[in-house]
């Protein structure tokens, strides 16, 4: 397996991961059938979205992208009709997820570069790209976004995105192994915070 | 009266149903008139300002068209002052919101294939047109959007999307006489759903 | 200090009030570190960003400009780090925050018509730069917007951004100098609301 179809796998995982989540957190919620999938959909292409059209990057990859609509459906339908699949499955999802979390990010940041802008934009649209979607997820389900209150999960996003920047800047010619360099520490960091409930420190 | 003519009267007159349905909900949370006024407009226009902002049809139509302003100073105007008038006029606000849903829904659909992007896009704007705006507003005044919830609401809309689509497909010359056919019955489940309390299913 | 200068200031003042607001609000939710950053960030860009989306105006000037993210790096890292410092200059930043406010609702709706477009959008836009990031920060903080309940803070924005409108048709040549004119009003007026309480009327 070449590193692009390595990469195309996570992206498919993670998406597939973030769409579980929606799906589930809006059925626990009790939302209807079309609203499960509604929510799916947020939390697997929102952030995609909000970073495109920051970019400019008219249409929206989230929304043209027939494989994310198709993961998509997928995990709803699975989490309306087969909950118990759902709830088995629930610990790898957790490692798609936080896959899709550190890969997101990556590519979020990459493609800022890509389009020729900053530094500070590409860690920006990296975060993004990586927590818009759980963030939509619970703003359309009426909560604290709970990546801003528990565990490191967005500072994954941001460590992701921050080694991209560094990694274009050191060696601009090594691009996907710098994403790989990117891609292990903060899967690793989400791994363990999950593994190990780590916090980021709240003020008190 | 042409179709077109018919299709403009139906454009306004859901835009003020929209903005008295925002209005409505907005004055029973407590907003003071300028907030009114703000999420009559929010729900008005929203839907299509999502869809302009991904399609890149900018600026957005709802800013620029100053009908749906006219529409929703009149709604919100309406709902401030004159109180008991809307209350009275609840039966003919939901028919044209009925109406307003599903024409959002085809002319959402039918402005993504014009701007020459896919059928599944096609279908996810439409229905993003149409309650795009209902979302925000109960985003807005801190509630979990009740289209996700109850009754048949974004399914219609989806159902008018779909067929746009699939007439567009079917019948590429006959844009006009496929979007009546897409209306129709959208129109009709929505308000049966209303009158029968129709509801998607809600997994337990 | 030339007229430029002093605009600056303001604009930097303001960004680094409107963060403020936001870091506060967030650590009092009880959101971690990267919360509240996450949160000032939202409240100090978030408004601007929603009318270069608009505009098309791309990328946003809140991602590019690296003094706002200096003004909303350093408000966090005082609300969090020196907390009694942050409610020690509330009330200096209850000031600056008004003259955010004003100036945002004038250099919003004046980006507006530079860019050609109608005096209805430069209305919307010069509010929505004002108010788009307190707006963001409630809705992500899980409560109604303040803004469209409490105080005339949407409607002072609204008068700065009429003025210009206004003055911009009456006197196209005199750009700087009416932007004083609507300056002065609005500051004044929310300065007043503050002081005295008033609050545009709640319909009963």
């Amino acid at each position: 397996m070449k590193l692009y179809e390595f990469y195309s796998f996570l992206d498919l995982a993670g998406t597939f991961a973030f769409a579980v989540s929606g799906a589930t957190a809006a059925r626990q919620r009790g939302l209807d059938v079309f609203g499960i999938y509604v929510i799916a959909f947020a939390v697997a292409c929102g952030g995609g979205i909000i970073r495109d059209l920051c970019l400019g990057a008219l249409p929206p990859a989230g929304l043209i992208n027939w494989r994310y609509l198709a993961a998509t459906l997928f995990a709803g339908t699975l989490t309306i009709g087969f909950y118990p699949v759902v709830k088995r499955i629930m610990q790898p999802v957790l490692l798609f997820d936080a896959a899709g979390l550190s890969l997101f990010a990556v590519t979020g940041a990459q493609k800022t570069l890509l389009f020729g802008f900053s530094a500070q934009m590409a860690v920006i649209l990296g975060v993004t790209t990586a927590v818009g979607g759980g963030v939509l997820r619970d703003v359309l389900l009426n909560r604290i976004p709970v990546i801003l209150e528990k565990e490191i999960y967005a500072s994954a996003a941001f460590l992701a995105s921050l080694i991209i920047v560094i990694g274009a800047w050191l060696f601009p010619v090594l691009g996907d192994l710098v994403s790989l360099f990117a891609l292990a520490p903060a899967f690793s960091l989400r791994m363990l915070a999950l593994r190990y409930h780590w916090n980021m420190p709240v003020p008190k």
